[in-house]
């Protein structure tokens, strides 16, 4: 890479609206990466505002979002999907012509369709989505490692000036991602299956397991290292970020639990029949596909995730 | 604790029938902490016995089932559930009168009805199972740490000579575990929510994933970061061992899987109906269940696992 383009920062202002796990983590990546000018941020709450002020991360927090706007080349809304719309709504009139606005959101197509009709002709509208995060949330949870060698898709609409998807992608590729382009309902689709349906599942099977007659809390909590606790994970998520998650992207959702539970009554039909075979054969098919991602370095090679292990006591 | 306590041996020649990863992890911990004067084992594949050999870890290296449990003072079957029967009736003749005979499958009652009926008076028999494993499975895959702060569940019959218990207990508590002691029907409820439940499921969604028409599978495991992975990791566990765990607990798994599909279809019409605050009130409830894991030890407080992540390149 050229010396003069990495330390010449990308854009002179940035104004992140929200500063949760995603927000709060590109802040500090852009950061250390110099990547920006100056960091402008706001936050719904007072409290997070405070905190943001405090942690010393961005040069300037201000209450509202129409001041975070003000002279900002790029604007990321880091917020829950169903806020993008009213957000956009309100910032509309104070974004400078030229910036580009973008966001984070889970749901691509719902979250376009919501900005889109508010935005003024003259700014950039190029909505990304960083696939990466923890179950953690709120100022203190992010990090500027987060994104690396994850994947970022923009799904920039159609007409979208070249130069300005060139830009963000060049923003999410110092961060440390691997940038893709896809359209929004394609998006929405492969985010279905790859994150809001393991998500549901891991809050329903969570949720159940609360909720039996027969096995107390307690026997749960012991004996969740036989596989449940890997569900808990992300069944520990932000709930307003994954309420609007699927209720913005009820179709695609809808479909994957359509074929989820075909595959549930195949495996259902094998073990009521004692068909062993029939499950021999299918648990011997979803082993690929770990090592695909494994190979990928889109998950740890250590066994059971790295999860650190304590050390024997020497006997005597 | 008493220093004359933790340096005898608990048992002089303990056998171990199977060297996968539970069976590989008694033998790493149990020399590591000098529990016993020898350990002999067997495996059925020449491949993994010759293996084992190599690796050092045991005393003797047996070709038969029948020459491992001779003289042994604690026997414990560490093979699929499904194999427990069998090869109770082919050593039960070879037995050592006193022997404490184990297992560490995942189901209790089968494996005792099957096992009980071969075995001959003078043997005690205390079935095991500890809550601990990995992804990974063969002789290479085991450690002498797995079953630190985990659980060991013992479902001894009715009538069982306490101190064939007691003296069992002492083997698991010195590998690290915490002992817990129930009926082998409640331990069968209790894993199949809190273990078989899961794995299901994981497989299920796997397999799902792997079939889609409209993803890829270059896409799903590019963007499993999103939550899927997380799935995957117990999607990939040995195909053999679970077939057999399915086929042994199918009335509680498929309880549970009822109780699971009404609560799914619940999550489904809050969803198609686009009630937000049926989706928020339950995602918010399956937090508390995580806590509670992670205050007790039963999984790492560190966001996402732990997984390490790169540190980003300096700019310039």
């Amino acid at each position: 890479m050229n010396a003069d383009v990495t330390t010449a920062p990308l854009f002179n202002r940035i104004a992140l609206i929200g500063f949760g796990l995603i927000g709060g983590s590109i802040a500090r990546g852009a950061r250390a990466q110099g990547l920006v000018g100056e960091i402008v941020t706001t936050a719904r709450s007072e409290k997070t505002r405070t905190r943001v002020a405090e942690l010393g991360i961005v040069d300037k927090v201000v209450a509202t979002n129409v001041e975070a706007v003000k002279d900002a080349d790029l604007i990321i809304l880091c917020i829950p999907v169903g806020a993008c719309g009213p957000v956009a709504a309100e910032i509309a009139a104070h974004l400078k012509p030229g910036a580009i606005i973008s966001d984070v959101g889970s749901v691509k197509g719902a979250v376009a369709r919501d900005m889109a009709p508010h935005l003024p002709g003259g700014v950039h509208f190029v909505p990304a989505h960083p696939v990466a995060g923890t179950e953690h949330s709120g100022p203190d949870s992010g990090f500027a490692e987060l994104f690396i060698n994850r994947w970022c898709i923009l799904t920039p609409p159609e007409g979208t000036d070249p130069a300005a998807t060139e830009r963000l992608r060049a923003f999410w590729a110092a961060l440390g991602a691997k940038v893709e382009i896809m359209t929004p309902d394609h998006h929405d689709l492969v985010l279905a299956i790859t994150s809001h349906l393991p998500h549901l599942i891991a809050y329903t099977i969570v949720g159940t397991a609360d909720e039996l007659a027969q096995v107390t809390e307690s026997e749960v909590i012991k004996f969740s290292a036989g596989g449940f606790r890997d569900f808990t994970r992300i069944a520990a998520s932000d709930p307003t970020m994954w309420r609007d998650v699927f209720l913005a992207n009820k179709e695609a959702v809808l479909e994957m639990l359509g074929t989820f539970n075909e595959d549930l009554s195949k495996l259902t039909r094998a073990i009521r029949r004692g068909d062993g075979e029939a499950l021999f054969d299918h648990f011997t098919r979803t082993r690929a596909i770990r090592r695909g991602i494994v190979e990928t370095g889109q998950d740890s090679a250590a066994p059971d995730f790295g999860r650190p292990h304590a050390n024997l006591k020497k006997p005597g």
